[in-house]
């Protein structure tokens, strides 16, 4: 076991280093974890990249990364239901508990909520981590660290897919399938979707998409609505997961959604605003449901990746160990095409 | 009782006449009523101006009117659950009752339903109609006409409270208070809103508003988004509804809805394509959903007016008798600022 | 301001007495309350009478009281969203905010919450009581004491009424007019039911039932289940509340209710088992919804009440100041046919 | 191609047998189907065995059967979404299209519903069999005929599930483990069930469930609490489904299933009322749902076996041919601990 606390650091400038820091202590309810794994995503290379990401501003210093899990090491006082040893997923955004979206539910929503990784708040591309004993949950039997570690953007899909609400059956459409998007699509099949189409232009992505069940749709190949047409009998699809991130996914999404549909925006555009065409809202009375992060996510992903109704192992393709940290985000910022999730082991 | 099929028709050179028709035999499983009030709807008005709406266009000589009320004088073959002389508000959208929508409860997204009014089916305005008989609704004892006339539009108005499933004492704002928002206004009250709000720019509908429990905030007077502010402590509302039809509302509304808020869009926009804040929707996890016409909502319009918890008559500010048929639309053509709703009594 | 803490104790001997205590202070995150008003519930009168309810037994003194509201008087370390001087309702079942429960915003079910009054947890028949900011709920401006002491029974109204999602203009009947029941019928058509029928045998509740909007039957006079169908046309209700705490009412539930109608069970029956027609449940379609105090159900209930869309003070048949709350507690005790309910003022 | 209509007849003296019987005509918006496969449903079994079930009495000859699957070799008038030559499964129940049940989205609940094989009603143990077209369900490509016999009680399944709304991850429950709880097990893990416990008191039906993907817990060998909570870390579990039709698992559920839970009434008790712990049901603040058939239920369940997602036929232990339709049903009575699911093929 290491004794010190290897941290690797961003700063304004561009630069990742590893520096030692001292290892902190659990204070009371919380836990101390001994990081294994840490995914990169895609928020740490934009913030590695330009320094800034919407209302977030590198100014000094911190450690990247969120999607980690790691070893119990060390209980805070009062915490019960956790023991030393156990495996865990962190989940990174810790709510206050007090205000009316964390007594709602939605504590994702929190106003106060303290995310691990957002330039001033540290992250989890450490060797220790504390953190409330709540949110680190316990991994199932046999899972393994990097598994553990892509725990993180799978309860982004699960939270996708528990806003969507899925009827079993039902058609679905992913637009884009980077990591989240490829998600969605394992997400979609394990509640029950009928069929999945996965729309992308990346012809590893797609593969990739069709290996894990969906129907694959390539937008530089033919024009996505049709391209959806020919394969629904003409009918637009029950659900559609815009995670590409841009605006022209956005503006297509009404335009393949079935009436009666719904649209889950998971991808930021790229622009402030969409040409939008909501008179197609109306008309086939869809639903628009955005989602920021998730909120009681974590335990049926875990629950879902455990049982291999979600397979994460896909996904990564490409490990580093923790000295090689800055390496793997040098890599994934300049191989685009050929990444879909790096992880480094500590 | 009169013995002619008394009928306005409209044509494409935006004129209006009676004219005298047979009157119609209720088939299988039909009712011919004997049809007391209309309301005139802004979609009547429209196409008296302008021949089209939408892929609608007026060609053939035909018969506005959607909302209406009338007696029962005659039962088809087969019709049990109906009486002669049984006072009834007419729902005008007749769905196949085969397809999947017309099964799953959302038969107003039957792609084959024939809505009286549009131009090529004739509407209400006439002394006589036919209609299945489970689209007659009965009026509780001591509804007048012009109440059951003013169903129709109540039931949008529930609709879109359906859809948005208000909270108890949830706060909602409600932009534009046309006939269709100022019923939003008490059927969000009915149901039990905390505090609602209103804006639009004219006095006399915000007026209006107020006496019917609405916060009123004038849109020119001062900056709509302050103006709810100031009036919800510096938060959003929980529930927008867009009922102003205006691309200006369209883009406000994600603006003025606070974090896990609801936005139902009932009005269309006058712009296909409507600069959204798509961000928005993701940052505060919003829902939008559209509505298009009812579905369901005759019978609860009819119980909420006829109980009192939503009333009509405030909104009806000109009566003409149904031989004035084409002055009245010219009335409400000519004299948008005066006129909430208009309604012909026959 | 008095400047002791007076303090109603009760003892295992059914002795009731006021005593005087030092004043808590209010620890981090916390409120101190000057209480000014307290109702008496009916499981206060049951701990005075027997001493146990259900797991619960009386052992050593303790404060009764769940009910109440009164002014902020001091605040506790980091509370930022409440003032001095401000008016609260006191919620009383402080949860963990820890277990998956309170995550996923049904904090009652908490399987750590402290709820006040419980034998072993001091309640709010005191001056002074301390508690969580987050569950000191601000009053509407102009709300009384005795209002704001009413608004925990109205939360159960509201938690039931949640927990039904009553669609508008739905039918109701809610069984047992007490306390409760007369909160859950004016519940009921706050938020949009078109019909409530009240049944009871006592004369005085059905009395005030129907001044508050419901239609009154009495099961002594005549046969409930008839009496609900003859003034329902035969058919059932879609919503039935069964808030009598009787076996006999909870096996009537299923027959007065509609085919795909919700019953929501407020009330404990009195015996264990109670002989359940499950098959109507099956051949109904229906749903059977337990409740067990509230969740985030106070903020509505304060909006309803000082909106005046639910009226508290007609269920307030007597007052007493809080030195003679030994006699409040013996009053309601030995009246239970005059009794609504007591409020004693601080 | 048969060119007569042979049709299994059973009469009220258990007598079971095969006449000839004229080719019906496909009416207005029928469909002609040429039948391929039955199922023999536990209720054709009880007919046969006891002449009565519930309120229905076997007076006059009749057909059994209502799990079918077959060919369309005609189209009536107006019939323009379905062709001759497709494989369809046949939903048995047809609604009056017309009452509020039909309307809202639960026609299953049709007062004027006429299922098939009821007695009085003719089921599809024949040849031919007419129906509306929308009731006769497009099989996927490469369905099997005895798959597509297997889509009614699929569609049980699937309506159950409908109404748990099972959260990703859940954990679930099902009582009985016949050819109902079986699918249940699957239709559960399909829509996302975490963990599934299957209890029954036959070995054969728990290797089943266990082959299916089921944690088996044989209640003869343990206590069926313990044995439930022994497998769940001392929880009781998110979702119980009482499939096994007897009032000792009805009494059971409620103390299997967790804090929040739900638990869905698929079996009929035995006995017409079942001691029921209701103060669980408050105390855990459960939900219990009835079902009752199936709405909507055809397409999901073609979708889920169409993919493999439920399969269904390793419950088919037996097969004959339909002349040997009397000594199918003969032997699914007299041996009942080694049938699960016998298919007739015409």
């Amino acid at each position: 076991m290491v004794k010190v606390n290897r941290a690797l650091r961003l700063d304004a400038n561009h630069r990742l280093w590893i520096e030692e820091q001292p290892i902190p202590q659990a204070g009371e309810g919380e836990v101390l974890v001994r990081v294994r794994a840490n995914g990169i995503c895609g928020s740490d290379i934009h913030f590695y990249e330009r320094g800034v990401l919407g209302p977030f501003v590198v100014r000094q210093p911190y450690t990247p990364g969120h999607e980690a899990a790691g070893g119990i090491v060390a209980l805070g006082a009062g915490v019960r239901d956790r023991q030393v040893g156990q495996a865990v997923a962190i989940e990174p955004g810790i709510p206050c508990r007090r205000c009316r979206f964390c007594k709602m539910g939605r504590y994702n929503q929190c106003p106060q909520v303290v995310f691990m990784s957002v330039p001033g708040v540290d992250g989890t591309f450490r060797d220790y981590v504390t953190l409330p004993a709540d949110f680190a949950h316990p991994m199932p039997p046999g899972m393994t660290w990097e598994q553990g570690a892509c725990i993180e953007p799978t309860a982004v899909a699960v939270h996708a897919i528990n806003r969507a609400q899925i009827a079993p059956g039902a058609t679905v459409a992913v637009l884009g399938v980077g990591p989240i998007g490829l998600l969605v699509v394992q997400a979609a099949l394990a509640v029950g979707a009928g069929k999945v189409l996965a729309l992308d232009r990346q012809e590893m992505r797609l593969a990739l998409a069709q290996k894990l069940g969906a129907i694959p749709i390539n937008i530089i190949a033919e024009e996505p609505l049709q391209g959806v047409l020919s394969r629904m009998d003409g009918q637009g699809v029950d659900f559609t997961f815009e995670a590409a991130g841009h605006s022209s996914a956005t503006a297509l999404a009404p335009e393949i959604t079935a009436t009666a549909g719904v649209i889950v925006q998971v991808g930021w555009p790229e622009i402030e605003r969409v040409p939008y065409k909501v008179e197609t809202i109306l008309a086939k009375e869809l639903d628009v449901r955005g989602i920021n992060r998730y909120a009681n996510a974590f335990p049926p992903a875990l629950s879902l990746v455990g049982r291999g109704a979600i397979r994460v192992e896909p996904l990564i393709t490409h490990r580093f160990p923790f000295e090689e940290a800055p390496a793997a985000f040098a890599y994934a910022h300049e191989h685009p095409e050929q990444v879909i999730k790096v992880v480094v082991m500590n």
